[in-house]
């Protein structure tokens, strides 16, 4: 590596994966006691759990939350007879029923109708978990004749309330289709069934030599099918691109029952519309997925994570494009995080944090490749280079397995640390990269002068926080605080929206449109495209009964 | 790079870039004259031109070809008034008219209504040249209103017939919508125009350090809207992944005239279901394509190309494998020949072959990645160990750019080379890798049991070749023949589809269907599939108008 930067010779020790730290002087020291070992109070962000705070017991039903939406009186409600037909075809101990018949399971079914967050709360009396595509298929032909209103549902991880019942829709639940149904070695595909567990799936993988083309924070218990009903984006879609490009097929069962076979284990297959890519993201509304073949990547042999403090947003635009220039094929992640969300962070879990310096803005980086010294040798001149240019004031790369977990979890915890402090307004948006943070400050400064915002109890909100994958344009916007407070809503809907529409970016960039987004379209498409959409929904599911009164 | 290889020394000289060929024992030289210098009759292959021995004039009429398929007549006759009516809508230099009014332009129209084949002819009198969205809509609503059938076209280089009318359809042609919109250098995401040469986008984006995420052969002519109409696949799809992965947005017209306006620029956007994707590999069967925003990727700044001779398709597979593995994320291409389709290149162009001796099966491998020193040590290591393994039999390195793009004309130029001696049965399939090359082995045993192989000239038959993409399991089938003959084809068809078809394959891996393959998708795709599609387009094209007697 030839370089005029005195500081070459020290950098040779990232050959070696040691911990270093890069001063903002562009001195670069070694940590005594590596910091990041201290792990045992990082958040295992592998799977969201409920907050303490809001017990799904207390959580207002969503008919109540929402007294404008009304049950849709075409729909029958569910009786003793139905309840028999369902168990006759998946047998008793697949269904969870509380009240149709004589039984009660108000505590078994209470986690199928809330969300992890404690926002939505439905009204389900039956949950159904088919065995098999054929189950599906029997009992999607029975509720469309019979007009039974059905949500499906897979880990139920999601955020805006798409996976759980509004009133008494029957749950249909994916968790027993959760076989690795076959992979194969030399291409990479793998067909798995819609309830197979991603980190399940992805630890198969790894047995193998590969990696499943997506990766996020709930991976120990969402859901295949769930991830492609919301296309989910995640942490690496930067590297691997989004479940549109990697899905090679899907099976998906129609809204009448009829069992769509289109699970394709090719590359390359252009024969006549590719209709797999509109239940990629359609939550359920068009029909319910029940097995998909993935084009899963090569599994890198070697990862490093690096984690910078930067002094501006502009700086972290630098950052990022360096990054893209030099680490180029290797980059697998590029994560940003302010300063609120650190602090809060390291509040919650009394961690110490990475680096010594408070800085406005932290960046996570990975790199994932095949030759660690190749590797080490290219992230270790990327670090000379935007140190020496004054781009990024201080750093840490980890050394060990361990650290690159400890620190993700400075960026992967973010979410649950937001949620031990009370309510969240959260807001996952994707707007051009220039102004993406922009949204955080004029959030914060809206709040702040509407009077809402600060330390003491009086002020509803504690925080104003930005962070997300930057190498996807995508922010996670959260509004910390201490209690739900109407004004604090009134302030930022529809600003928010409007604020986005404006920049033509998406008021759902990968979180989906479930309950909380679905009269907010708007702001992110005409109404032409709405119109079509609409069109689809009709077309696919005539009766409307696949998770009514959401999506658009 | 540690090894024990004896070798390792002398694959130094990968890092200078210098050619070197390994030999068969594992020894490594230096080729005293660069062969592939002498490029001065390598194809150019950068697009497809009409064969001599087919111009269109002689080519049939499409309708005499295919006598069972009529003309619908619920479609309007072309009439004075509706050239009128047109012309006043784009003026009447963006409009080719022969015979309907008293002008004749019989030269001027035959491009238009024939494919560079020459295996389709149509019998349009009017092509139309809009130039822009608002023009391309005002035309279809009439179209839609006055039943008027139209063929939309790109650079017309399809080899399915899906481009070229059938009777006598309204040709829409895009070329005059080929401007560059915007390009964001941060983001990579680049938005053209429908006509847009795709080398022209390329080349622009190689001035800002981006490179467009498709590469084939046409692309000198072919147009991105085109491209993704036929969800064309390409060289690289290995590497940067499909155009439903790559495509951000899209700006189209339905068959009523209305703009579908969903030019999306970010990388998320989960607003319900993604309608753009429908648009991609449509084959202009529901709307027709005006622009397209795209996420290109980093251009690498380091390219490399090596060609090697194996002994047997088993070890083509092992190749691939070790190259999966060992070059990982700088692996951007990983291509098949077999001898009999590079005796044949070597044949028309008088090149001398790349190797000295010959193999049953070649390969080219390319690399893309952001540091030359990295690249060339990974694949110099990759070498040794497929040397070492005895899985390659020979190999060259090109040494420079021009050796780069004489080593891929071995691969490029063979469907022209095929073009030169004959005519040409040709199958674009998918098929699982373990039996990619068996269907070559089983079509010329087959032929050659039938009689109609040979050297001599009471042979129908020349030659059964076969090359393709290996990185997507994508198999070129070429019967090359002395003249076109019944036996020929009722040897090939239906053997071919139902062998496919046996193993799950694809009778299209990336051509399309266009009219070739319009009665053959039952092999790939089942009833219900079908049906669905057929659905489809009755919802988005209730008149048929849009590229009739195709696709499905």
């Amino acid at each position: 590596m030839a370089s005029r930067y005195p500081l070459a010779p020290s950098l040779a020790r990232l050959a070696g994966r040691r911990s270093i730290s890069i001063a903002a002087a562009g001195r670069i020291r070694s940590h005594g006691q590596a910091p990041l070992a201290a792990t045992a109070r990082c958040f295992s962000s592998s799977r969201p759990r409920p907050l303490q705070q809001t017990p799904s017991q207390r959580v207002k039903l969503t008919s109540e939350t929402y007294p404008d939406i009304k049950r849709d009186s075409r729909f029958a409600p569910l009786t003793q007879e139905h309840v028999a037909y369902f168990r006759g075809i998946i047998g008793s101990d697949s269904a969870v029923i509380d009240g149709v018949t004589n039984e009660s399971a108000a505590d078994d079914i209470e986690p199928f109708n809330s969300d992890w967050m404690g926002k939505y709360r439905g009204q389900c009396k039956l949950v159904l978990k088919p065995g098999s595509t054929e189950e599906v298929s029997k009992i999607l032909k029975y509720c469309n004749d019979n007009l039974l209103a059905v949500v499906p549902q897979g880990g139920n991880t999601g955020l805006v309330g798409g996976s759980v019942p509004v009133f008494d829709e029957i749950v249909i639940n994916l968790s027993r289709m959760n076989q690795i149904v076959e992979f194969d070695e030399v291409s990479g595909a793998l067909v798995v069934g819609a309830g197979c567990i991603l980190e399940v799936a992805d630890q198969f993988l790894a047995t193998k030599g590969y990696i499943f083309p997506l990766d996020l924070g709930a991976k120990g218990s969402c859901q295949i099918g769930g991830n492609l009903s919301t296309n989910a984006g995640g942490l690496r879609l930067l590297r691997y691109g989004s479940l549109h490009g990697s899905t090679l097929g899907i099976e998906a069962v129609l809204a009448d029952g009829t069992i769509v076979d289109d699970l394709c284990k090719l590359r390359k297959n252009n024969t006549g519309y590719d209709l797999k890519q509109l239940f990629i993201g359609a939550e359920g509304t068009i029909g319910i997925i029940t097995k998909a073949s993935i084009q899963c990547p090569q599994r890198s042999a070697a990862q490093n994570v690096a984690f910078f403090g930067l002094e501006s947003f502009d700086k972290v635009q630098q950052a990022f494009r360096e990054a893209k220039g030099q680490l180029s094929e290797i980059l697998s992640a590029f994560e940003l995080m302010d300063e609120s969300s650190q602090a809060l962070v390291g509040e919650v879990t009394e961690n110490r944090r990475p680096l010594e310096g408070k800085y406005p803005f932290y960046c996570l980086i990975e790199t994932s490749g095949s030759n660690a010294d190749h590797d080490s040798e290219k992230l270790g001149a990327f670090l000379e280079d935007v140190m020496e240019k004054g781009i990024v004031s201080d750093g840490t790369l980890a050394q060990d397995e361990t650290q690159i977990k400890a620190l993700w979890a400075w960026r992967e915890g973010i979410a649950e640390a937001l949620g031990h402090l009370g309510g969240v307004y959260k807001y996952d948006v994707s707007i051009p990269l220039q102004e993406m943070y922009q949204l955080v400050e004029d959030t914060k400064a809206r709040i702040d002068a509407a009077g809402l915002l600060g330390d003491t109890d009086e002020h509803p909100v504690r925080d104003v926080i930005g962070y997300g994958h930057m190498g996807d344009s995508n922010l996670h916007l959260n509004v910390s605080t201490r209690r739900f407070d109407k004004r604090v809503e009134q302030c930022l809907e529809p600003f928010i929206y409007e604020w986005i529409e404006k920049r033509q970016g998406s008021i759902s960039a990968e979180h989906g449109l479930g309950l909380q987004k679905k009269n907010y379209i708007g702001y992110s498409r005409n109404a032409t495209t709405i119109g079509l959409m609409k069109g689809l929904k009709t077309h696919f599911d005539p009766k409307g009964i696949l998770n009514p009164y959401k999506y658009i």
